[in-house]
């Protein structure tokens, strides 16, 4: 892999793990493209960047209130020009409610380099048992 | 999304739900790429077709043994050209052992139209709560 592009990826995880900790939906929807896929640990799936923003304003404001998460880039890859395939563990730290506790999960991220910027065009997360 | 297009992945993910249900483990993996990615729904990463078919195999002939999986695609797109995102259903019913009951779960697939055939280079599995 490309070290700028591996780069460029870490560089888009911070940014989500920055707009998680800032609870923050906007940033975290930002460096998805606007017909991206997402499914969450419940198996919801949800579709369009607004909605992915929407979605995580929701739980940031509610079960996730003052959470605190930590994503590390685990594998990245390459399947196809411009098209990439990364898997990220989180460790999500909730400080009280429903969720209260530590939760890890991995998530596979599929990015597309778009004209102007490196988005993601799909993501499906599941927690690790 | 082209209607041959459409009829190659649903043929793909009938030949995915075949293997299953006749508890052939090199079959599952058949329609993955050598180098495929695949997570699990209790978040464990596998890599490789061949580890994909050994591990299938594996709960084919215990936890999951004599259980018969339903599989329905349930959106298809094209992100890039020759990159496919499938999202699928399945409702799995397991007939006894610790695991018995139904369960549902959503994945996505990431398909690649390599030069001999459409192959799945990442798959991730979620339970769906």
């Amino acid at each position: 892999m490309n070290i700028d592009v591996e780069r460029t990826v870490s560089a888009l995880v911070g940014e989500l793990e920055k707009s998680w900790n800032d609870a923050d939906g906007l940033g975290f929807a930002r460096p998805f493209a606007e017909d991206a896929d997402f499914v969450n640990i419940r198996g919801e799936h949800f579709r369009t960047r607004e909605a992915i923003g929407r979605g995580h304003q929701g739980i940031f404001d509610t079960i996730y209130k003052d959470s605190v998460v930590h994503y590390q880039l685990a594998a990245l890859r390459a399947i196809a020009p411009g098209v990439l395939v990364a898997h990220v563990r989180s460790i999500l730290k909730v400080p009280g409610g429903p969720l209260a506790g530590e939760h890890r999960s991995l998530f596979t991220m599929v990015l597309r380099q778009d004209p102007d910027a490196l988005r993601i065009a799909a993501f499906h997360n599941t927690l690790v048992v």
